[in-house]
């Protein structure tokens, strides 16, 4: 049993990580730290978790505690800067769920997020913890960088692919749709539900900032083809869809391909080869990673779904906690009584 | 541990039921029992539940056995009617979701449903299980009705009034928003997204069938005032929203009121009592009723919200299932872990 | 041809009225006034009015001119407050989409809007300018109080009935949902996508602005039983549903009372009786009002719809132009070439 | 003025048609023809109409008659070649909103169609209706093609790039996503609100007739790269919103693109090229087609977006209609007494 420490915590991540650790069977207790939250009630923050969750104030995060064993930091970035170094200092584990972690090279983070990168030592300590892809190395880092959304949907499509196909690849587009959520909970014109109902728009085109998270692993797998990404909002509240349109020098193989994916996941519980493009839906409150990939004539469509709150942030995070500390990775995150059913 | 057995199950209150039942912990198994799904793999029907459920093939309902120690009826009604008696006759118990067995009085039924009851024998011997309210009599039966999305809403909110205060009442008046799943699942040109995206409609205005199943449960506690009742189909998958009016003969005052639901409630711990009107989503994928109360120069307003296909539906049944077997009716329907937390 | 001011016009009746505004035949030019959007260009504010306005710079509201004909307000109240005497006294028109003038006493305005009426000699002096109800009285004002968007669905529905049976009233309670537009462009947490996705809430439960509007006409046609107004945002954009239920003395004949309403609204072009309950998107775009009455049983439920910023703001304010002048009340505001068509 | 025949009409985009047609100041009369709505009132079909268009009852296709100028095929394929050969061999023009005339290749058709083409005679003689690419050269041709949804607005985001600088092209990749109006009126469940409400799914991937439709016309313009295609619905009633990602041998230069753009669409009064990328509500319920370029580190992203019911199927019809007789070709589809403004 672990005591926990959430910073952060009042987003939409934050609250399904409430909800997940109330029910965690590992968790003893935990406890909220906040600035403009502190002293606030989790039931005032979020009516709908009372009698959900355990009931108390939110700490202010002055007052950070390092009495607990493990922290979720579910800041904005630049913010986890500030409590990072400290916590791992004191020898407590992270789990970062912002990007402040998760690039390996300090530069290339400056660029991309604009601020100076205080504890870049800590960069090449952590664990990029792609939770579905990784298998035991967790062991000997204090320090997970939990995955962006994107990302996580995005790479659970395509690295088997590079891993195994690579030399194949002339070029793949990824172009990926999210529901609002993953834009926060800050008001916004552009975020109201008048502005949003029966709207898509595509956003940071060419500029965001999963992009170069994306590519570092991939280039982990020799990936050295052009690759671009697009993202959009969609009118929903959950979940991120992702279509990746890779241009293949020969005609490869569909069947090769499947068994060469599900060779790749037969040990991941929480992703699903599907043999028809996946819903949305059939992932949306779960922490399931759903693909289909699909291969004619030197074009290969991988469509990859995940709820963005959960698999993509939350969700995964537990995973995360759950294989630094050897338990389980379904543990409190995965319905109980189910056996896992093979989709193939 | 009891065995179940699921007649229906391929619909969308089906379908939670399937979830519910694998995590239940005193559930050992369950199968289901179909006409024209006979045949078919649950993930097949459901694909998200692929790894969330045993993944089995529906048996013939031609075959059903009477093996099982409870039985969920999900069938439209009057089908029921062709499977109950005989299990009940078997000695086995029986939670009907459908209209069947709810109203009290035989020639009610056939007026409101257009058919013959031929096992109204059993219409007295059953228990109405609006869970919330009833407390211990649940050891005297093999039958439960389980009560009507919108009656559940409805009665959970005007129940405790009519019980302390209702001759104070002049008039009533439920207005009831339904998501489309309340609607099934059989493709109706009518609940396309095409037709429903930014609509609203009234539907079976002075004629729905839930209005006397209201009724009946009301008249036990002495109403008998002016009631209307009528639904309205909104733009969301999930959820009811139902807000009664209540013209008052005095100026009531609202603590008092407030106090009297709160001990009319003390000992339910799926309703949470607010103190603003509550939000539809606070309730969808729970089994909670929230309910606010609002009196202001004899207007009561009352507010009341569920998840239709938990609370209304699925979630309800496995209460009364625990209900039935004396278990903790929280089990399997709530997340482990949280106490409860008052809301006044 | 009037030339035309337009106070406000950035939210989202202002949109509308600009487009109106552009493809009306008897209005030559229009110009729009502001604060904080003093010097954007139309095609700013409102990128998807590209190509479709006459683009122009927002002048700022300080240097307001009073060579327009005619004025429509659509300002915050409290703030028409600040131009609409001058505009009278400069002896041109003005139609106000805001609360300010609506209703008939200083002292009921000073007790909902909490602020001061400076200018109350004028609340007698304007037209509560319902567009469908009334008739040729609109030679004698320069000021129309344009009604909102409640009133206009509710009012519409139940003041024939007030009219002619207003005896066998017991009570009255309106139950009304609105798309989110109605709560307007500035950003809200409560109001974005992410919360409102799947949402349902009532607001100002027995306090809404729009109780006395309604109460004033209504007792104009001696309506003197309880009266209950319930608000509520839905999932949508657009629209407003109100459904009002009414408790008979008798039972007055459904019948009679449909011919009632079909007399009634025979010179309305834009009140369109239904035999079935409308559908919100039946109105949505355009300047109906889709009417239902069902009685049975000393129960009447009335049903309503218009689209909240057309008939609910804009389209009614160009209707009541075009009765200020003298014009067809259609222009500029129904599809060219269409005949009217009974609905009985 | 004309008379018009309306081959189908039922569905949404026939909706429109119907709408079009009634306020387009050189249509005189207009007729619909259809199977199974025959003998059925337009309102009774879409009471929605009522009021909007003349009323009249559909005419069975079995009587259709040859005494109009115009024909709009609103038919599902297959369906057209039944009635197209005989109208053009009276003499009379038609402008097919189906897929059965816009292969130019009878093989290519039956290939992707899956049904002998009765009259491939005809499908040189047709004009391929892009109607805001094409210029004058209407006057030769009785039979236009009205482009599919997708292939408008892809084609507009692509065409002008593949013209300007095909040669810089390694790959293309088109992902869209459609609102479920594009699926039609036909009841599925796949698509009722219970189940795409929050929901997106890729669909017909790798299979998408508008696939060689797309390639046909971009092959014109030398077009000879790797090129895919994929199809999404999304939660929303209405509308297109395409995203093509190219990859580049060379950093072109993005204002140089821009500035081709610009010139290649001088005259097309429905084209609005925007400096961000477009919103999907800018279009809806309008003609136009908003256009974003974006060129990054050799990629290139096209975001464009139409409403396919307008501009995708009865707008760019009516647009057709208006260049078949020599009309300005904005006549019935765009708001009178607006000015065209440029945007860059």
């Amino acid at each position: 049993m672990i005591s926990v420490g959430i910073l952060g915590g009042s987003g939409y991540a934050g609250k399904k990580l409430l909800q997940f650790c109330t029910s965690h069977p590992f968790v003893s207790e935990y406890k909220v730290y906040g600035n403009k939250t502190a002293g606030t009630l989790i039931s005032d923050i979020f009516p709908e978790l009372t009698g959900q969750v355990t009931d108390t104030k939110v700490e202010s995060i002055e007052n950070l505690s390092f009495s607990h064993d493990l922290y979720f930091v579910a800041l904005p970035h630049g913010e986890a800067l500030k409590y990072v170094p400290a916590i791992i200092k004191n020898g407590k584990k992270v789990i970062d769920l912002g990007g402040d972690y998760r690039l390996d090279d300090k530069d290339e983070y400056e660029k991309w997020y604009g601020i100076n990168h205080s504890s870049s030592e800590l960069l090449n300590q952590k664990i990029y913890g792609l939770a579905d892809y990784y298998g035991t190395q967790y062991s000997n880092t204090n320090l997970v960088a939990n995955p962006g959304c994107y990302p996580t949907a995005t790479l659970l499509g395509l690295l088997p692919f590079t891993a195994g196909f690579g030399d194949e690849i002339i070029s793949s587009s990824t172009i990926a749709y999210s529901g609002t959520s993953g834009a926060g909970k800050t008001p916004k014109q552009d975020l109201l539900m008048a502005e949003m109902d029966g709207d898509v728009s595509a956003y940071k085109v060419n500029s965001h900032r999963h992009q170069p998270e994306i590519l570092q692993t991939l280039k982990k797998f020799g990936f050295n083809s052009p690759f671009s990404f697009t993202t959009h909002l969609l009118p929903a509240a959950v979940g991120i869809y992702a279509t990746t349109s890779v241009h293949l020098r020969n005609n490869v193989d569909e069947k090769t391909v499947k068994e060469y994916y599900k060779t790749f996941y037969e040990n991941s519980p929480f992703v699903r080869l599907r043999e028809v493009p996946p819903h949305m839906t059939w992932v949306v409150n779960t922490n399931y990673c759903d693909i289909n990939i699909s291969i004619n004539d030197k074009v290969m469509i991988i469509t990859s779904t995940i709820d963005n709150l959960i698999k993509g942030a939350s969700g995964q995070a537990i995973q995360n906690m759950n294989k630094l500390y050897g338990w389980d990775e379904v543990l409190g995150i995965k319905a109980q009584g189910a056996k896992n059913v093979s989709v193939y």
